[in-house]
């Protein structure tokens, strides 16, 4: 059979600020595939069905010396990113022809694939809905809640970035759990999101009202779900009743500088305790249950989802940084060719 | 019987800064008890052996508008405090006379005692080695430890006021357990005493050497015992291992003003767990195990104590003061009356 093209997003240079595609980052097809002869020494071949953009990767964009949680990437090599894939050809007993399988395509060294589960699709929902519900997002909210929530009925949680992929899960997970739900976003279209769709009870527009007056009226509050860090932790904490829980699940305040911080003595005062989540940590003890829960809620209809949808993978890395700077309402997918082919 | 004097030390007007004896907490012998006659309903009668003053208190001194973890002291009442009583009357059939107890005189409303637990003389410990061991410094550090510092052995840990009641207990529980152990404090003769007579790994004096090319040469560090807050904690978060646990415990450093923190974005991209501390929470669940291996560590001579001992009820509030201004080396303990008596 003829090779046919297989194309990339390339790592090109180190961005300082918001990446820019075509100069950070660059697309390429120059190189091709055979696939029915490519040599699969055990293993599987698959092709890309979706791509699923996400924040965490920003930090692996960075001089290599400098120290952080995720390895740097290496100029040159293609970009690590999670989605769908379709296996097209298998040598693996486990794995057959038409499985499709989430997870990180390319590991940290842009090697191949890793940390792959087959999944089925969901019930009267679209495979563009898996990403949000089945990858990171709705994986970080459920295993962080459960490791570290320790929620309670009746409890009151307080979202930050509430309508975002992973933060409008956190809402409906606690909300489950019978928890009052306040959440904030950078909009007042995310803003209408939050109250008519994921029916939250209390949310607002972090630009136009300050977190400290919103939890003065909603609060206090018993868990604090931090994916901003600043001046909302700050108030979040002041906010906290005693033996409050805070999830620190990143710090996007901080990507334009150091923060300062007051309001830690109420830690010992109140019995904080602040946890720093980082899934794949997790994913051992929690991975099996989170499954298992998600295709049980999605199959009665209990999960709300709402998706940006973008074509093509040559527009994956535009679509990413369109992410980063919070332009859409919806979970980012980048739709690469028809999971039905 | 001729009635005796019953004197107390009178909360008398709420301090800005360190308290001041003879005007915010003055001596009061004026009442008298008739130790024979009066009725004790019930209860029991003792006699105060030792007080032991306490940091935590000085929060309680404040103006009662003000929000805290502990209710505010009522003006006009009594000075609350810890130590050691001897029973001297019973109606109680749990009680005898000759009883020694531990704990709480005087509880929040200064209307009696409260949560005293009996305890024996230590083996060749006199009996003011106790407050410091049996009482909250001892408690707190072993009982903060057990319960949120998640100790292996090889591990290193770093204990702010070292030297203190708390931090000595500290250092050695985390010695036991098989940690590096880097204590600072604030002398140099308190850092003679952490190298020679505690025996930690590394020691240094705060006024002269900053935490952060402390912990540089010394760290990165799994545990930090934080009594201090500030710029200390912040250096602290910033030489972290990944999955490092904080023991938020008092942070005397706010004690004269707002602190600000940088560094807690590395809550997140190291998975650091920070947990704020109050031991009366705690007890219920590790109380008796902490009695039970508290006598055991004492009777094999495995736990080395230090006092700072003032004689007679007339000076603890000076005493009391010198302790928060860190003025001594050891546990200040005040000797009230002849414990055989």
């Amino acid at each position: 059979m003829t090779p046919v093209p297989n194309p990339r997003i390339l790592y090109a240079s180190i961005p300082t600020g918001y990446p820019i595609p075509g100069e950070n980052t660059k697309y390429d097809d120059s190189e091709q595939i055979d696939l029915e002869n490519v040599p699969l020494k055990g293993g599987y071949l698959t092709r890309t069905v979706l791509i699923s953009p996400e924040p965490w990767l920003r930090e692996r964009l960075r001089d290599p010396t400098v120290a952080s949680y995720s390895s740097p990437m290496r100029l040159g090599l293609p970009m690590v990113g999670s989605g769908l894939v379709k296996v097209i050809r298998s040598e693996d007993p486990k794995i057959k022809v038409g499985d499709f399988m989430t997870g990180l395509i390319l590991d940290n060294d842009a090697r191949g694939l890793s940390g792959l589960t087959k999944v089925r699709k969901l019930p009267g929902k679209d495979w563009t809905a898996l990403p949000g519900v089945l990858g990171a997002p709705g994986m970080t909210a459920w295993i962080g809640l459960k490791e570290y929530g320790d929620l309670k009925k009746g409890e009151t949680i307080y979202v930050s970035t509430g309508a975002g992929a992973l933060g409008s899960m956190v809402c409906q997970f606690a909300q489950a759990a019978g928890l009052k739900v306040i959440a904030s976003t950078g909009s007042d279209e995310k803003v209408k999101y939050l109250m008519e769709v994921i029916g939250v009870d209390h949310a607002f527009n972090y630009k136009t009202t300050k977190v400290d007056s919103a939890l003065s009226k909603w609060g206090p509050i018993d868990v604090y779900w931090d994916n901003v860090g600043g001046e909302t932790l700050d108030a979040a904490i002041a906010h906290c009743n005693v033996h409050a829980r805070i999830l620190a699940c990143g710090y996007i305040s901080e990507y334009n500088g150091e923060e300062k911080y007051g309001n830690l003595a109420w830690f010992f005062k109140k019995r904080i305790r602040m946890y720093g989540i980082l899934t794949s940590d997790l994913v051992p003890k929690w991975g099996g249950a989170f499954f298992e829960e998600m295709y049980r809620l999605l199959a009665e209809g209990e999960l709300k989802t709402q998706e940006h949808i973008v074509h093509g993978l040559e527009n994956a890395d535009k679509a990413w940084v369109e992410l980063l700077q919070g332009k859409h309402l919806g979970k980012t997918v980048v739709v690469v060719s028809d999971p039905e082919a």
